[in-house]
């Protein structure tokens, strides 16, 4: 694959951003939206955090307390036979996901040549509702005249569900509520209409049966969605044959609108993939990636919080060169660049 | 609980339905949607259909062949290890439901005294999209104006959704596309718009963390649901202690919205109980069912398809008393007269 991965990369590490409190270390800057105002290019990141412990027989959790807005943390014995701590990510008890042991929030970073990022000492949106009382992961930022929209995973005790929230100067931030109901995840929001209406892909998780895979759904009005439709699902095997879902906003091509999605395998190791979607209907798939375009390969992406983790949320067309933005690891950003016939390459 | 069953039922029983085809039977004519249209009851049947087998060795599926858009019937080995056939419901392979034995459609069935019907001898609504290729199931009918708005479950290898369907007159029908995406059932549209906003009720899945409670969404126009918001969750234990979900359309009482919902305990026991939500604000919950309403007793709700389940998807407010329609055992229709004052002592 001829892509260039930035001599910089990291370009974001979990070292380089402020906690939002003294008592909390961050864990990872990843997985972050991207936009495009003025002259800057803005990373809506992704923050995770945890407190800081001096004690090794306890789990620290992070979570809002609803009945008063504040975000508290509990102390739980790391030897009480209740619950199951062998996972750092989260606990379980009676085999069900019952807390996270982080916490996540998003932060802007603003850089004039889109490699050097400043990032701001203060998250800019926190958990502050019930149904994000575990956090606000994963955003995905598209620009339509001069709004952008914001779709987050919005997470809590009543799973994962898809919150909406937009800006116009990435300082002024307004709460739309959920888009869609648990679960879901992985949306993003097509920057124009198509037929005289928006659409979005999701990604919803059935528990019965069905998988994690993409569908496409409509709106009037980016509030109320609906006419949802099965878009594309897992291979037989392969790099994306365990979960996918859609990662950067789709971009306008002459041969369709390009979606980078991710996949994964059954050892969850993500790969970022591309297809290409029909320009006046989006519910029609043209091709997809056979191979990927993206492995899990340098060091920062083999080793992490979570290693093996290519996980894109958004990229940007410089003429015909795609620079795809990914969290790498669970724990950083990186980027890199990708001639669009390289991508095409992998299509089916 | 002052509650009088009518002593015709099972009103509709599965051996009074003819099945769609000769080579069918039907296991059950249950889970009714409830509409009036002129002097008329109409009772929207999930009548739940098998291929007819003659030999005790093989288990025939049916469904829809979505290339063909005709329903086929496929003959598996019950002695082919690859799949377990232990529960007559579903098929599972490695650990996932890969079939249902059973296809549903909805059949209208008409009434003048609400007590007798006649029920039609072919489907009004039969799969024939690949999200329906596994059955079309549990419709709820909301009446607005003269249009009348069918939500139904829409069933296929890729999850559980909901159908939203329209008619004037129960003879010729309408799909609208899904209205919302996997996993969801149990959805009910208010019969009127509340400060300039249609409501529905709905009953999320999700996988990861979660459970099977109930959610509330709005639309500008049914078709596009958002700002979804948690409503109302599972009891510490007692009878809606493992799930739950709404059950018969809202109807306005001058407490508030009454809501019929269905809840069940671990060992899959379904009851029928009640919550009141604000005449204004749907979304604020004024009291629930400390006790079932209705908790299966007779011996048509004991025994049957799938024992002890009562389960209603519509009622009729008759002055001061509720008719509730509902399926019993996963197999027949019943119905019951409660005094509304029953229905409010039962609340916390």
């Amino acid at each position: 694959m001829n892509l260039i991965r930035c001599t910089e990369n990291p370009v974001i590490r979990a070292e380089d951003v402020a906690p939002s409190r003294p008592d909390f270390r961050v864990l990872g800057a990843f997985n972050a939206g991207v936009a495009q105002i003025g002259e800057d290019i803005i990373l809506l990141l992704r923050v995770a955090e945890a407190p800081v412990s001096d004690c090794a027989d306890e789990v620290l959790i992070p979570r809002l307390d609803e009945a008063n807005s504040a975000v508290i943390v509990e102390r739980y014995d790391k030897n009480d036979p209740s619950y199951d701590f062998s996972d750092s990510r989260f606990v379980v008890r009676d085999g069900r996901v019952v807390m996270l042991t982080s916490l996540s929030h998003l932060r802007v970073a603003r850089s004039k040549d889109g490699i050097y990022f400043d990032i701001e000492p203060q998250p800019v949106l926190f958990p502050e509702q019930a149904l994000e009382a575990w956090g606000i992961e994963d955003p995905r930022v598209t620009q339509i005249g001069d709004m952008y929209y914001i779709t987050y995973s919005s997470v809590s005790a009543r799973g994962v569900g898809v919150g909406l929230a937009e800006t116009r100067d990435f300082r002024t931030f307004v709460r739309r509520g959920l888009m869609l109901a648990p679960e879901n995840k992985d949306v993003m929001i097509f920057p124009e209409k198509i037929n005289g209406k928006f659409y979005a892909l999701h990604r919803p998780v059935p528990k019965s049966f069905g998988a994690p895979e993409m569908w496409i759904a409509e709106s009037p009005d980016l509030m109320h969605w609906g006419n949802h439709r099965f878009l594309m699902g897992l291979s037989e095997e392969g790099w994306d044959s365990a979960r996918m879902g859609g990662g950067a906003v789709p971009i306008r091509s002459d041969r369709g609108w390009l979606v980078l999605y991710h996949g994964a395998d059954s050892k969850h190791r993500y790969c970022m993939g591309a297809a290409l979607l029909d320009l006046e209907n989006p519910a029609k798939v043209i091709a997809r990636s056979r191979v990927p375009v993206l492995e899990p390969e340098a060091a920062y992406e083999v080793n992490g919080f979570f290693g093996k983790v290519v996980f894109s949320c958004g990229a940007i067309l410089l003429d015909q060169t795609i620079r795809m933005y990914y969290g790498a690891a669970d724990e950083v950003m990186a980027l890199v660049d990708i001639p669009l016939e390289e991508i095409y390459r992998t299509l089916l």
